[in-house]
């Protein structure tokens, strides 16, 4: 049971963006442009980025509704974000793909861990200032929103079927819902 | 110099902000709803939240910016601030708000680190669902804060006197600066 009072049986975050609207607007607009917004990075390797990061942080609602997210944009057959998530070093995804995802678990841990190297490498590979910005703010922002989710108990289903139709939703938007009072 | 190119001379989330307005108008206006907004718990007492989360994450812009800006509430004179950045146990300030503090201290840990002793704890001590939910958000927006800041290696002032100006104004509100572009 969460440890405030939210909508019984809404699952993560949606709960507590339902409790507080006045601050769950902001959140959900953050999530927005950072993972839908216009960037030459794709959808799919933002809702990545967010399920690495919350992996990391052992958030379980985070991780298994971003990794859904991400395998749906991926795409059926697709073992991307598996890989990933399961060892990033040894991954099949791009050079670029990678620093970027290297910086992200550095931020995971604290800002102050990321070092120039990593951003030379990053450039070098081909990184621009915005996508080392997206990348940062990404990794930055889920280590809010997994502390938040986490952190006041929210509802977090095991149904694997569960989390898939929420992937399927979330790649067409974050959208507040509806308010509860 | 940061690690990537924001405006000259411009300090902490400031130069980010102005990089990327897209992102930041909802940065700035989660900092002021959360920080600013209809609350029992004081500004005073927010700020604090925020300097106190900061310093655990070692985030020298940010803890020196929000122990300002707390200091500038609680008013000349009063040793609060720095009593509980010293050292939250031996403090001098209400049962209830060392409670909510030490919400945040595992909140800046991990999400899962807050236990329903913590919450029942607060609870017994007249803390609202409101005033925890608020809390667990303060800790972990500034999670998020203190890597963006950090991460980016955003110009961090070293001068006790330009944050005391800045307390002055943050208390007077979070709005983005003008676009740089």
């Amino acid at each position: 049971m969460a440890h405030i009072n939210v909508p019984d049986g809404v699952p993560g975050i949606r709960s507590l963006v339902m409790f507080r609207p006045e601050t769950g607007q902001h959140l959900y607009a953050l999530a927005e442009v950072l993972l839908r917004g216009d960037s030459t990075l794709t959808q799919a390797e933002r809702e990545l980025m967010a399920a690495y990061v919350s992996r990391r942080n052992e958030c379980v609602f985070c991780s298994s509704s971003h990794a859904a997210a991400a395998r749906c944009l991926y795409g059926e057959g697709d073992a991307t974000v598996d890989d990933v998530l399961n060892d990033l070093d040894a991954s099949n995804i791009s050079p670029k793909l990678k620093s970027l995802l290297q910086i992200a678990g550095k931020v995971q841990i604290l800002g102050k861990e990321v070092k120039q190297d990593d951003i030379d490498v990053a450039r070098g590979l081909g990184a621009t200032d915005k996508e080392i910005h997206d990348t940062v703010l990404i990794a930055a922002s889920f280590s809010m929103f997994n502390r938040y989710v986490d952190g006041l108990a929210s509802l977090t289903p095991t149904n694997s079927e569960e989390y898939k139709e929420m992937g399927k939703r979330m790649v067409q938007g974050y959208v507040l819902p509806p308010n509860n009072s």
